[in-house]
């Protein structure tokens, strides 16, 4: 069959020859981890992935979840295949063993992950969802709560959710309501309505554990006074077993435009006053909590952009392949008959423009969860600062430039199958409306656009970003001594410095008081940075492939590694340029968008 | 009630301001159409897209059509709106009045479909396929076609379709395999299998008049051999009374992202053998048939587009205006409230964003209209050839170009409404996944690149695509007499020319045989020239803003003024910029593309 979710050959590439994650096997925690153990995990969620999740993508889309008093009924099918995932340990691959956990490497969790987003990203989001509550009891819990919740949690007896969102408070998580009230026996009650929950509620578990934001009475206003609360669906007793049904209650769920097989949940919690939950970490701290967990969220949703764009890829690949539609070209005899369109320019134009894409994504993404990897087992805090640093740059360029690009991929990946890809014949409208909400939820673009500019690219005093760039030169000066690679390194050294003058005219402008220009201006930037982030990644596979291809592999290999040569060469010459003219927006700083009165932009 | 589908000011100022409408009226055949009536017309369209159809919007795509025994259901509350529509004579707007046709200039016809397609598109497909099918017998036809079948088609008595596509024959029509035998008695009996038929069967219309290419036995392959027959659902006898069912028939409807008020049918002709037809038109010339048409079918996409755009972003004005979340970047007080997102950078850049590209896209596709009245009313051949080389470059920018922009506008129009704009709550996923398709029918635009760059960029050896371009420099000049605008013309000057440099490298790469390398660029080019069309529109709505402002108007229309200059101000520096990077890349024309060996791409 062909290769339909992820290509197993490049998913080797990146985590062997790029990052060389192996190399992990060497520190204590990760010993386990060498080549051999890394393919037999691969493999194990690769086959899960196409067997179990796969042939229910587009029935989770058709049936999707429905709301009928209070419960929540997920697509049949998805029963079967969750027991199965939870059975083989996937919902905690990289934590801590001691709490039920895999010990994996994160890098090695996201080539599983690689394979399950990519198979049926909808599925996913219940798994993901259990997991990240159960990370933030692992990190904030108290003894008590992680031995109550956390094995559960991570086995996905349990599942787990996120209630921060409220009707007016969405990207503005500091204008939440929802009140929580000391009961001086431990417990605070809590009321407030949330919505937009994913895996809110869920008859596929017994039990919820709903981490929930709210501010405890007379607490500031703002995120300052934001705190975090457990809040069981069914309340858990000290020894462990369960007690009463808690006011924690699901008023409905959305009618989406896709991912069907998740329900977004409206919550209403203690609308019979009687909602009980336990602070988790400090009073006033539940936006701080809410930080640490952000990066491995965003990252997670960068995945499930690029997997859907990935899968889009090899699908219109397959079809390109095997679709016959009109002579070649360069063809003279009127009566030849036709050719498979891959050999049309314009469609060569858009697999290539998938392909590459795709490619720098998942080393994006692959390369942010190494660094994880690397934080982890830093020996000194300025290691560890220094990995950290560019976990923060790269995070909103792992969600937002990513899933911005994945949309447009999905979209693309429509366009090559014609009228056919606006059916539901195939799977590429689905990929394509599933992907949008990667672009909205975990911070909408907009917010991660701001946050590269107002938070990272000033973080450390711009030591983080400048590392970051200091990280691209290294892959510069390393091609620049592959003459067939010079003028490749060469353009994306003139990207670079662009983009740092770039950068540093923004930073001026914000320290200038010129905060609504440098803002205006925080998409583009973004958008340029990842540009550069990209073609930074395929330059990297290239001078592999370049070396590689002196050992003359054999020809599947040899294919590969030129198609490689190929992805960083159009990237570079044909996406860089337009780079270029991005920066010299910015630099520009036209004022049209702050400057143009509200009247002006049309009538009430 | 704010606007929700067409800024009513904007298409005013395109049709009275822009392009000065009422001056048809001195030419006999327009001579009805002074501003007063023009006024009206739009006010009617207006009246009758807000109250009846824009309601069914939303109920279109819930309940969608139903296939059953051969018999499609359209959504039931279609059915009052299209017997209001057609008795209001909408379907015939600018035909002749010998046949029921309004008789108006296309200009005007544009206007008031901006306000139907605005309110619901899907509907609106129904009307215009009966048009078009009613076009071609008023075209083709012999009289007694004409008698037989014009007056119903045109007052939507009767419907219509186009049937073109099969399974092996979309973009390729010239492998079509529908074959018409000659009967010998003026019929012919057709058999074959039809796919993606819009309005291809309903239960609004007691018959349908279906226009179809095949091949004569014996015919030659490809495009050359294609003959165009009209196959009547019912037929209809001499003395125009409904005679026995005819062998064509419905065998399905595609299930699909969007659009789901229109049904895409599959259709069998001749399945029991006995399905009938006459030639419309000369044997083996219904290619050419097609192609007299589909200047007029190109546009009506580009306005199905530039609708969906035009609608997603007042909406997302009006949601922006309205949606309080979050401080305003310059407030320094932390406990200070909300502020409307549209004081937000990031969603100023998206609004004005979409503002300048919809207000563009309406001038493009009017002016595209205009010169088709003016082709109409030229009074000698040297004119109406000059006109009609201005519609023939334009049309695929006025199809591919606004339809790529407007999938990306509507994507946009999402983002604004954040998580809402994901959920069927709000208009936006809707209009996103209907425009989807608009980049596809009517040849993808990949067809269109292919058309722009292979057929009309050396059009009259390059004369239509200059003429153009005479067209823009007479706004850059007068603009430039204009010292605020003087800048702004000088930036659209530099991308004219280079522009004319980058059509020149990719004439002379044709010219060398280098086929690939110059279609490889073919949707870079569609791009660049769209740009750049785009650009002029607004630069010129600018040159007539600042003289109006001059005159010191009242408030609401300085508002409205300010706006046009913002909207050039905006577009000219951060767009064209870009503009400039994709064109470098066209001249650095990076050959990976066509290089790439197909193994390359990817495993099998």
């Amino acid at each position: 069959m062909a290769q339909v979710v992820a290509d197993r050959r490049d998913v080797d590439f990146v985590i062997h020859e790029q990052l060389k994650v192996e190399s992990l096997s060497k520190y204590e925690g990760f010993a386990d981890f060498n080549k051999k153990t890394i393919d037999m995990v691969v493999s194990e969620a690769r086959n899960l992935a196409l067997k179990e999740l796969f042939p229910l993508l587009k029935e989770g889309d058709e049936e999707g979840c429905k709301f009928e008093n209070g419960v929540v009924n997920v697509p049949k099918s998805f029963h079967k295949a969750y027991k199965l995932f939870r059975e083989g340990g996937w919902i905690a691959m990289s934590d801590d063993p001691k709490w039920g956990g895999q010990g994996m490497p994160a890098t090695v969790a996201l080539a599983a992950n690689n394979y399950f987003n990519g198979s049926n990203y909808p599925f996913m989001l219940h798994n993901i969802l259990a997991h990240g509550a159960g990370k933030l009891v692992e990190k904030f819990g108290t003894d008590k709560q992680k031995n109550l919740f956390l094995k559960k949690m991570y086995s996905g007896e349990w599942g787990g959710s996120m209630l921060l969102t409220e009707p007016e408070a969405g990207s503005d998580v500091g204008a939440l309501t929802t009140k929580a009230v000391d009961n001086g026996d431990g417990t605070y009650s809590i009321t407030g309505n949330k919505i937009f929950i994913s895996s809110g509620e869920t008859d596929l578990v017994p039990n919820i554990i709903h981490p929930v934001l709210a501010r405890i009475e007379g607490a500031p206003a703002g995120t300052g006074g934001i705190s975090l609360f457990l809040v069981p669906k069914i309340w858990v007793n000290d020894d462990g077993s369960l007690g009463e049904r808690n006011d924690i209650v699901c008023t409905g769920i959305e009618e989406k435009m896709g991912i069907h097989g998740s329900p977004t949940c409206s919550i209403a919690l203690g609308s019979k006053g009687v909602c009980r939950g336990t602070l988790l970490g400090q009073a006033n701290k539940g936006m701080s909590a809410m930080f640490v967990m952000m990066n491995e969220a965003r990252l997670h949703v960068g995945m499930q952009g690029f997997a859907c764009a990935s899968a889009s890829y090899l699908n219109a690949l397959n079809y390109a392949r095997d679709r016959v539609q009109g002579r070649s070209l360069t063809e003279t005899d009127k009566n030849a008959t036709g050719v498979p369109i891959i050999r049309h320019p314009d469609i060569r134009r858009i697999l290539l423009t998938m392909k590459s894409t795709s490619e720098a994504m998942r080393s994006i993404l692959f390369y942010t969860g190494f660094m994880e990897d690397m934080v982890k087992l830093s020996k000194t805090p300025e290691d560890k600062a220094r990995y950290q640093g560019l976990i923060d740059v790269l995070i909103p360029v792992a969600k937002g430039y990513v899933t911005d690009r994945a949309f447009e991929m999905c979209s693309l990946g429509v366009q090559v199958f014609g009228g056919y890809g606006f059916t539901k014949e195939y799977p590429q409208e689905q990929l394509l409306r599933d992907c949008k909400i990667t672009q909205i939820y975990e911070g909408t673009n907009g917010i991660q656009a701001m946050d590269l500019l107002g938070r990272k690219l000033g973080l450390n005093k711009g030591q983080a970003f400048t590392n970051l760039l200091d990280e691209v030169q290294k892959t510069i000066d390393s091609a620049k001594e592959l003459p067939t690679l010079k003028n490749l390194a060469d353009r994306l050294e003139l990207n670079v410095s662009k983009l740092k003058e770039v950068g540093q005219s923004l930073l001026e402008k914000m320290r200038a008081g010129e905060v609504l220009k440098a803002f205006a201006n925080a998409h583009p930037f973004l958008d340029v940075t990842g540009d550069t982030i990209m073609a930074w990644m395929l330059l990297w596979r290239a001078v592999i492939a370049t070396e590689q291809l002196k050992n003359k592999p054999q020809s599947k290999d040899t294919a590969f590694y030129e198609g490689q040569l190929k992805s960083a060469q159009f990237y570079i010459n044909s996406v860089l340029p337009v780079s270029i003219g991005k920066m010299n927006v910015i630099m520009l700083c036209d004022t049209a968008v702050i400057d143009i009165e509200e009247d002006s932009f049309g009538p009430r």
